[in-house]
């Protein structure tokens, strides 16, 4: 009568989802301040008051048919020229508005690229763990599949000896993810030029080419002041999926967009094609008041002062108990080897003490839980204490 | 290298976007006035001061991280009771938030719809002429297929023996769309009698519900106060996709909703599956301040005054110079039979004068025209005489 996997999906919450909404019925029992929920990667720091200021000046003072009008399906040009030259200044290289495709967040982006490149059920994509679980139903959109690489677990850069053996005819892309969710960590400039080399060679061998989709919300999130490699200048089949859901704090007005590499070979027809997926899907266009906002503050960069406290104070603290993590240089997540070797079982531990992290199988590591910092500091402070009861217990 | 279809859907404009881009053309060259564009389906009416005003206060004084933060999937709880209650006191009928998926406007509802209901690449859809032409590449979207009953051209109400003949055991869904883009036409009680009567049949015959899919963006838009019949109401196996993009003017914010008959059998499973089909295109949840906005708008209606001067003028005239179309009791558009018997000459003819009008043959009827009549009734009134020429050239 339905479709059996679209049931599945909507009748089935992620395991993440899942945590969050017990944590709602726990802080309903026992009070708000007693529970310790790090399951969310929802930013917690308000919208810049730059973007505030937007909304209310567009709103009160800008056409009402046009802020609200459908913009091309590609998106508004003012917004489109805005963002490239953002991207023009701080990545040295030269960017068209014609090669942005606006989105509803990078979710949508990261459908419209995989839409784009799936030719038959032997379609293949790849991911390298620890990745984020919802690659999975994107890559099987068009009917493709999903193969997942194996995680380098000391430091979480590239495994590439796993990922040389994955590729094959049919692998279409690689999914890379810099900095990562869930490990916070940033892929160096040399796995970036190795992972060209590595894709130059393959796509050589199969007389193909292998793109890299690069998904990029924490693009603005790192710590340490380290340049994130820009893919595009290392590898020209590169399609960049980008969202301001956590940059500027908003992940509910879904605004992102597709970036397509101009020096590819056909790049206009990899646009077109991402193009077309999208329009398949039902997007019409990207909210169109957002995409207004947006063109007036694609230079505005988040206040990272809080997650940045917030990593340290966590990662000092932990690792300090004997907690191992890669130090994440990025994003807002922690991501911790479960002493105990099982992090689904060091998730229910935490449980019962009312702490809510995200056991590791559904990012690809299941010896691994991630911790989302982006939090109150106090909660944290008041957390700790039990983190190290944790620890003991498992010696 | 890529999908075909994908680059195929986007890199060829709709018939519809390429004469709104001549017309930006024309409008260079020959000067503003002088083009009439009659192409698009944009609302030329401002969105109301409600709505505005809504989205300052929202802007202005709710907490940011709330205003701009996810909303749950199905959309946020206030903004679904708020139409639920809407739709009770207009419809009579129980209807529960619970029911209701808030969506980034009525594609996204239909893709969603259709994703859900869609089971092998043997399952068919079934539209009406005149029909929307999206709901082509919309049914395809997980490789079922879209078959179109021949119009009543009469009157524009259902020609109910052809579509019998086209309902067969992978029949999953008829899409209607009430009032009708782009005959203007809205169904009669009698028709949506006959329609759940015929279905209940056909449903028994293969021992599987038939669903209606009804598309209702124009809902609000209908000009005698004649009650546009709720479908729910005549047949259970209805799914509502609406859209805000008419009622409120504005199409670009991407808003609207599936709303499931509680009363249909498996009603969560459809709900779960619509909203798995919405998951795995990439539709995290709606955006998230234009649904605070609705939350407070829901019961405020369009001011149908300037559309239903412009549908008299233009009604009218036309059918006084011997134009054929059937009076359209709602939506924006006139369906205009061309004189010649062939929409796509008429609307050649017509672009000579620099008119522009859209051939039929998109809609499944080639030999009419569609005049979108939301534009400004002065443009009417200096393009009645170019429309009395293109009458007499044919005499």
């Amino acid at each position: 009568m339905i479709n059996e996997k679209a049931y599945k999906l909507g009748s089935q919450r992620s395991a993440i989802r899942e945590l969050f909404e017990y944590g709602k019925t726990r802080m309903a029992a026992v009070g708000k301040e007693n529970v310790y929920d790090f399951s969310l990667g929802n930013p917690s720091i308000p919208a810049p008051e730059a973007v505030k200021e937007a909304f209310l000046d567009i709103v009160a003072n800008d056409a009402p048919l046009a802020v609200h009008g459908y913009t091309s399906a590609q998106g508004d040009e003012a917004t489109r020229r805005a963002i490239a030259e953002n991207l023009e200044k701080r990545t040295g290289r030269k960017i068209s508005p014609q090669a942005l495709y606006i989105t509803c967040g990078a979710a949508a982006a990261l459908t419209s690229c995989i839409g784009a490149l799936t030719i038959s059920s032997d379609t293949e994509f790849i991911a390298i763990a620890p990745f984020f679980p919802e690659y999975r139903c994107f890559a099987e959109i068009g009917g493709g599949k999903l193969k997942v690489v194996p995680a380098d677990e000391e430091n979480f850069q590239i495994n590439f000896e796993a990922l040389e053996q994955s590729i094959n005819q049919n692998t279409q892309a690689i999914i890379i993810n810099s900095p990562n969710n869930p490990s916070g960590t940033v892929y160096t400039e040399e796995t970036i030029k190795k992972l060209a080399e590595l894709l130059t060679k393959k796509s050589e061998e199969y007389q193909k080419p292998i793109f890299i989709i690069s998904d990029e919300p924490y693009r603005e999130l790192v710590y340490n002041g380290q340049a994130v490699p820009f893919v595009m200048n290392y590898y020209k089949n590169t399609l960049v999926c980008y969202s301001y859901s956590k940059s500027l704090s908003m992940p509910g007005e879904r605004i992102g967009y597709v970036l397509v590499n101009e020096d590819m070979d056909d790049w206009k027809m990899v646009y077109d094609a991402v193009a077309g997926a999208a329009r398949s899907f039902g997007y019409v266009c990207a909210p169109s008041l957002v995409q207004r906002v947006i063109a007036r503050c694609a230079d505005v960069m988040p206040d990272l002062t809080t997650y940045k406290e917030n990593r340290d104070l966590l990662y000092d603290t932990l690792t300090s108990w004997g907690y191992f993590c890669a130090k994440p240089d990025g994003a807002f997540y922690l991501f911790v080897r479960a002493p105990e070797g099982d992090g689904a079982a060091f998730s229910e531990r935490a449980k019962k003490k009312d702490i809510l992290i995200v056991g590791g199988a559904g990012f690809g590591c299941p010896a691994f839980v991630r911790l989302s910092y982006c939090v109150d500091t106090d909660m944290i402070k008041r957390a700790l204490p039990l983190f190290k009861e944790l620890m003991e217990e498992t010696k």
